[in-house]
């Protein structure tokens, strides 16, 4: 393998600026999306197989392209889809980058450019593991004895829609139809231990609007006749979750969440991840706090949680003003894992919060947005062959995390296609994914690709 | 009693544009002084008796004096002392106002004017009063029954720090003795009901802190590991008030609290005020809601409430974001009643909020500001002679309100100077005080100063 050749592919694909939030790098998005498609071709990727796709239901021009590609060498192997992104968050702020973030430099063993590590640096260890595969099979002159399938978003950092909206339609499930779906996009949970994540939360993300009146009032004339709206939006908040014992409160609630087995619970305090790093990676949060009878790792993983992400109302500056406000505002979130399903909890909280409110104001309960939980089940093969490509390449036994995070493409791929999740990270803790200073272990890509190579060869 | 010549000077004093927050009109605020002394002189007091009072606590330059004089006729008689204030509401915004808000206009019977109820022309009811009794009792040769103290501030729409300050100075307390202060500068209950207004709430002004972190968090990552701020905030704050009966669960909230008397209960009971007309009033709100056992209109005036005026943190934009912050913040005041400390129950909120709050998390509460509640005794021979005043004025019976605002300088010249407050309110609900298009009603202009003279009269 010419790794020099490699490292150029990754530091060509880093100077496109592809940058998903911003319209004007809608050329950018383009470039490295055709950039994708010229590397599958010269991967043995036919061209005829290679497409952008685009959901009928939303508008080309604001959604980028899913760069989509096969190769059925014979349908009865198995069939690995490589889930990733080309595209990046913004560089802002500028000032603080060291380097100019879409020229690779090279600094103490890092690659310093934005998408080094999201996800271009990590894109690349699947897609040339794969191209070093299938170059190796032509090389020995056999048959492929995998299927290839290709699903490369351009919004990742923007949402998502597209890829949302295309996993979703029954049009697409036959051309996505695969095995497993590899994918390398996040960190270790140290830079001493390969790591397999084999869980992510879904998520429910709602909006209290509590109403009281046509317009803000004086406090003095009115206060103890009405019902503030921020008095009632707090009582409803203050019901949701135990104060105590952390549990959510919500009726129902917890009915359809998989409980951590014994298994899973051996292999996350196998994880060697420290209550004082925790809350040193919690920006120096006080303490820890959480659901009673689970650890700090479980709480932020395995367990369905309730945050108040954002509260409003009434007067926010310096001083007092006494007003009751007309209404006040919070948006609430509850991560949930599997099997819980994001509508039937918005339902459950809706329902619920119309239950306890008081009748004295008005209540409207509104959802944002919904995402699917994902497990994969740790008893796979699969599994068990990723574990060993990581022992092989890194001389590591690898630990197992569920990330409290939630990837809602990669739910819905296991829901909707009915795939495995293996998720491959080769990303550290501090590489800065979304900050100045963005970089990728220099090492962490080399074996990165050899490892991905390496459980391609083991599960064929 | 030469009218026409009372509505000159009217007119002469709304014509100087003393808005006190607005530093531009400092040289307006210093006319206005200027006018009111020269007003009191020619009403026949000393000059050398007529003095600009400034704390020597604070700053001259940034504070406007409190025009203060004195008629002393024999040591012996009841010194009534004048309270109102010359300083008025800046006009935004201005393209509402039909008229120049500094040229008096007189429509319909109102006059349209910045100051035109507050506190200029319900002031000059007070003071054209006192002139017409003095200048009969020089008229008749007999000695003046009465002595006089006016004390008129200029910063009563801003901060009324000035007075505050000097009413609370024992270097002032000889200077300010009376036995009554006067004061008309509010609504009558309706314009059908003369209203004698014996009550006004105190208050306690505060800001809940609390912090978990450095810096914002991702609530996938930490979610269900921290006390989210916010979350913590609301089961403080839900915890001060009992969200069935309305009581204030801050323990000794009540413990000072003067109770109801059978006779207020009649007096409250007997104020024609629907609760129709307070939903209306209160901006349409939804419902009436308050502490069990109170009817609203004691709920406003004579109990005490807990109402949170602002609610912040995390994020309050459209959409999304899945963050944890930092801290969360809330402003909450307390109305209070007689015998009610501010001071007191800040500690009693602070104690109890420290007791309550979970430890993981940073909790802090700060004073903003404490203000004391009057209470003028209902069966004081002044009060009623008061009401015998708007009767034989009005020809109609007055009615006694507790108003559930809150004006500190009143209730400290009750409680350091040991003045009983007479409050003889002229003006209506809907003159639209501190909006555009202020006005007073010129009948109600005439009978207040017929009013307060006939008081001065009784009391003699």
């Amino acid at each position: 393998m010419e790794l020099s050749r490699t490292h150029q592919d990754l530091f060509e694909l880093i100077a496109i600026p592809s940058i998903s939030t911003l319209p004007e790098h809608k050329q950018d998005i383009m470039r490295a999306a055709d950039w994708l498609k010229q590397y599958l071709v010269d991967s043995g990727i036919p061209t005829e197989n290679i497409q952008f796709l685009h959901s009928p239901e939303l508008d080309t021009e604001k959604h980028h392209p899913v760069v989509f590609g096969q190769l059925i060498a014979n349908p009865n192997n198995p069939t690995v889809l490589v889930y990733g992104h080309y595209d990046v968050q913004p560089v802002d702020p500028i000032d603080q980058w060291q380097s100019d973030p879409f020229k690779a430099e090279v600094r103490d063993g890092f690659i310093y450019a934005r998408g080094a590590t999201d996800d271009k640096g990590q894109l690349m260890t699947q897609l040339a593991a794969v191209r070093e595969f299938i170059a190796q099979a032509k090389a020995a002159g056999n048959e492929l004895p995998l299927n290839f399938k290709f699903l490369i978003e351009g919004e990742e950092e923007n949402g998502g829609e597209n890829i949302e909206h295309i996993i979703k339609d029954p049009k697409f499930s036959e051309l996505l139809k695969a095995d497993i779906c590899l994918v390398s996009d996040g960190p270790w949970v140290d830079p001493q231990h390969p790591t397999i994540e084999y869980g992510l939360r879904g998520i429910t993300y709602a909006q209290i609007n509590v109403r009281l009146a046509d317009s803000d009032m004086h406090s003095g004339l009115f206060g103890g006749g009405v019902l503030n709206p921020i008095n009632a939006l707090t009582q409803i908040l203050a019901q949701l979750q135990d104060r105590n014992t952390g549990k959510v409160l919500i009726p129902g609630f917890y009915d359809d969440v998989v409980d951590i087995s014994d298994l899973e619970r051996q292999k996350i305090a196998a994880v060697p991840y420290s209550e004082e790093q925790f809350l040193h990676d919690a920006k120096n949060a006080k303490a820890i706090w959480g659901e009673q009878g689970y650890s700090v790792a479980e709480r932020t993983s395995a367990r369905p949680t309730f945050d108040i992400n954002g509260i409003w109302g009434g007067f926010q500056g310096v001083g007092a003003k006494t007003v009751i406000p007309a209404t006040a505002h919070a948006k609430v979130s509850m991560r949930l894992v599997a099997n819980q399903e994001p509508q039937k909890i918005f339902e459950l909280l809706k329902n619920y919060v119309a239950q306890i409110a008081l009748k004295e104001v008005d209540v409207e309960v509104e959802l944002i947005h919904g995402g699917d939980a994902m497990l994969a089940p740790l008893d796979s093969p699969y599994i068990q062959k990723a574990a060993q490509a990581l022992q092989e390449t890194f001389g590591v036994d690898p630990v197992y995390a569920r990330s409290g995070g939630s990837i809602p493409a990669i739910a819905l791929m296991q829901s909707k296609l009915g795939v495995t999740p293996i998720l491959l990270n080769y990303g550290f803790g501090d590489d800065g994914m979304h900050g100045p200073n963005e970089r990728f272990s220099m090492q962490q890509f080399e074996k990165g690709i050899q490892a991905n190579l390496k459980f391609l060869q083991l599960i064929s």
